[in-house]
């Protein structure tokens, strides 16, 4: 009898407390993670606040209410189109590496198939704001001459099927996962995603009027208020770490080191394009240091948990540098006219962001001891991934261009988006130095 | 002797540590409540910005610092009288079902009769900034005429008393919350409470100078800053985020889908109303499909958590249509002026988001199966919230008007705001189109 | 046999079984306490978006830019600096009291010998986001006059040293820190340093061309934005709910409280700076009720945690009406023309904030009966930091004015430093009321 209570005792200690004990532990665990990566999300969120207030200021007046429309539909659309099939195709059930086949509008799909801690609500929402953010970068490119209808295709189809397929290939357990690309938080998925549609869409619209003389020589056509374009900025440095951090999916021990990654390269960022700028024009430029600030945010958002500080320095100082150049060469060489530097910012540091992590990743970068074969997977995505994208969008543009139009008549585009598109003026009790601005 | 160390171990193993192992566990889960209720409570803080932006950049330079100063204050003194008092009268011991009676002061109240499992005083701090919402909601309606003494006084009533007593019915134990009226958020508390609050007030002041002409046909008058309106509509969503999923008051698994509630509704209802006013005036109209995107989260607010994804699609879908032809209705058929659409907003579709928790709510609506119970329930709590706001919201103008005066003098109200009651102006530095802008 | 397995039953009872509990219980502690305080740092971190628009708000257009790019190197200059050395002599190995010696590149150093149960990088993104802080509150006072290469320079040495060795004296084991004085946020540490350093910095500089007559009668320069200033200080108070309830380094119970004396002070100092204004000046003055707040923010600042509720509304009703006449006196006696009030707010406010702790700390406050002790080491770092901050700054900022220049020239002062140091201006599209603006 005291034999079998000591069994039911040993049992009892060895079995039951431990799986009482970590089983609660496990539903904390649980909690910890769903506020961080609600927490992260929302932080996430209000960087489309950001890229309004960057895309707006560094434009001119008479279009800002038209590019508010379009951040604010970039948003809507592309909540309601993930929900109920960008999602599906990025994280359902793979079919050939390419695409998913579940888990469209939430349904057919569990957390376990995915791997999370975390309710599928919770992670829904957290990739939700992802895609919305590759969309929204594209609006800044081709500002101040796009028609709305035609921008809201646009918006429609990359959260419905360009972008989600892109996000299957490195995270939904596509090709480019198996193969072990490293993109953490997404400066190919999300960033280069957005930057090359960019790219296509500034080229198939064409420079603004104005933009470039006769002999080709640009014009600059200066934002109407850096004061917003530079809190856009630190609404985008403050979202970014719930972009980066937050990509964990979860808590763990290096939610801390991303954050200090994606800051010390933000800040590096900012700093060298100051210095460049300093350098080649005489006086640091304001726009540029700015862009810097992006730039070496979304160069290291590839490999914000891979890289040790000293790596995210260097990435941030890439970055910083790279977009100064990037940015002349694309409107002085490329004569594309993007009125913002998404293409430069998103497309050319998102893409080198992620070679960098071939290079600068403790475990598997070259200058690691980790040889060429991450680096060569790293090319492989951020080429792909740049293929796709510009070949979509290319027959994307095309297809609107030649069904609904791309561009506003030359007439509205002088007096203004605002009026012309949509009946109103973003600032109605203000003189403008050009009335063209208000539509007279 | 070994028999008594058994039953000691015994005891031990099922007594002392499962209450150390619970104990422990409790004081986790308390300790994520708590970040969770307090994270929360700062974003729904943050959504004052979001107001001030709004108001502001929907009306005239001349009054910009006038509505800051209003929204200013609502915050200000609303944390104090609410917490001096109206926390009480929400929160305190029941009396008649109608009021509560201990609490003030933040004594006399313990978080076991509140049935919290968080501090007392994170909890006091999340209800304040949900009082100061329902107050400054009434700001934009009554913008660029009133008297900013006024407008203290009023400030300081709502927060008292009107506020808190619809709170305490619907929140505090009060008799519709005992009848099971389910507003999770404050569709009805938060934003029916100021939106009629709004519409008496705009209602007694009458409509701004040149808002109609003598035929009575209402004129347009634009705001004086798009971009600020928008930066001020993306906080608010942002804001949201700790206003709803928040509002659960502790971390449990549906905070992931009240988050997504109340983003799809968000969406829903800014695309919908962009359709419609492109339907109906050949354009997207920009202010109104930011206040679809409002009309959407209001909408939403009681039934986020009850809801089911596509009902809170639908109710997005309704909130963003209804706004439109609201405003329009408030506007041309009531003439009454209404600057930036707050009655529209928070008082229609607060009190429609809350009816149609009675129809979409997965347990007990009525397109769910649950009959008309839940839906009369939700019916009597909107008229008799509108009946008590109403009733008390004309009382205290109508004394405000009588003892202090309640509209400033109509050579006041055309040079502005700004410069007759605070002695300076918004914009100095600019060339105004307007010269009564700047007082001249 | 039985008596062996009993032993071991016990051993496991009691020593393993506990460990693994609260072992496991610990690790989950640490996830919330990581949790929290990156979540605090980030919102500490967005404060520097409302520094840039309160700073850039209330100056004039045509140094906006000038102001953002202070703000943004600040934090860009201050992450790369503070991390390689700041961070060191601020939380390093103790030498003297004075000041730390590892800890540089995070290195040498552990959260063992800090006490912390977050990882190190979190506690770095912490102190990082506090110590831009510190920097950046003195690029309002000096702004509109001073050269951005000597406000780089200076920007660079207060996060190498000026303020890490502040830092180290009162949080990071130094000879304040063994006193006993209490500073939780860093009234003292944060605002009074960078109080002080503007106060310096204002003083070598000397007034804006037009600020004084030449009876020395101050000529009000008003900002060009109040809404931006406005939206600044909503955001402040935001961040604000990091900076305080933050500082507990980790999760525990009283950070609800935290969160309430914050915002009462805040509340507090809003209402009564904006009550002295309307009965000094006859109207209720706006941008002085926006300092009010901030002025109620910064006295709470290093007692937040040790005062009661009534405390907080005391501190912050004398910070609300201290600041008033602290501008007046630091403009009319001193006539030192600090644009924004930076001296007043941060400097003064932050200083007696420190010492008000001394009288209203529930533990050995002097009115709460714990005599003149408590006071008196208070005061003591109030003073000493003043003198070192003033010693020092007054020597950097003499040197750079030497070797580099402070202040641009004259002709540069009236057409504006955007124009003039960055070759751009912030607002192109519109019509300012004084040419100057645009530099012609």
């Amino acid at each position: 009898m005291k034999k079998r209570l000591v069994v039911l005792l040993t049992v009892a200690l060895f079995i039951i407390v431990p799986s009482v004990v970590f089983g609660a532990e496990e539903s904390n665990i649980s909690a910890i993670d769903t506020v961080w990566v609600l927490v992260a999300a929302f932080l996430v969120f209000f960087m489309q606040a950001g890229f309004a207030m960057v895309e707006a200021g560094f434009t001119r007046a008479k279009n800002a209410s038209n590019i508010i429309m379009k951040n604010m539909m970039d948003v809507a659309i592309g909540s309601l189109v993930y929900f109920a099939v960008g999602f599906g195709i990025m994280f359902g059930a793979d079919k050939f590496g390419l695409f998913g086949t579940t888990g469209f509008f939430a349904t057919n799909i569990t957390i376990e198939q995915l791997g999370l801690s975390i309710p599928l609500e919770a992670f829904i929402i957290f990739q939700t704001v992802f895609a919305a953010t590759a969309a929204t970068i594209v609006s800044g490119a081709m500002a101040e001459r796009t028609k709305f209808s035609a921008y809201i295709i646009y918006s429609f189809v990359i959260s419905l099927v360009i972008y989600p397929v892109v996000g299957h290939w490195i995270w939904g357990g596509g090709w480019l996962y198996n193969l072990g690309m490293i993109d953490f938080a997404g400066s190919t998925v999300v960033h280069s995603v957005g930057g090359w549609a960019a790219l296509v869409g500034a080229i198939i619209l064409g420079p603004r009027i104005g933009k470039y003389t006769k002999e080709g020589k640009p014009n600059a056509i200066p934002g109407h208020s850096i004061t917003l374009g530079a809190l856009g900025v630190f609404i985008l440095w403050f979202g970014w770490f719930g972009f980066n951090p937050g990509s964990t999916l979860g808590f763990n021990n290096s939610i801390g080191h991303i954050a200090m990654t994606t800051n010390l390269a933000a800040a590096a960022g900012g700093v060298v394009a100051m210095m460049v700028t300093w350098i080649k024009y005489k006086k640091p430029d304001v726009s540029m240091t700015l862009n810097g600030v992006l730039a070496g945010l979304v160069g290291i958002t590839a490999g914000c948990a891979a890289v040790d500080l000293y790596g995210a320095i260097a990435i941030g100082v890439i970055a910083g540098a790279l977009v100064v150049f990037a940015v002349e060469f694309i409107e002085k060489v490329m004569k594309v006219d993007d009125p913002v530097g998404a293409v430069a910012v998103h497309g050319v540091c998102g893409s080198v962001g992620t070679l960098l992590v071939g290079l600068f990743a403790v475990d598997g970068g070259l200058f690691y001891g980790g040889g060429f074969s991450l680096l060569g997977i790293q090319a492989l995505g951020v080429v792909t991934v740049a293929a796709w994208t510009i070949g979509t969008t290319f027959v994307l543009f095309k297809v609107i261009k030649k069904v609904n139009g791309l561009r506003v008549d030359a007439d509205h585009e002088v007096t203004g988006l605002d009026i012309n598109e949509h009946g109103s003026v973003a600032y109605g009790d203000f003189q403008m130095r050009n009335v063209d601005v208000l539509g007279k």
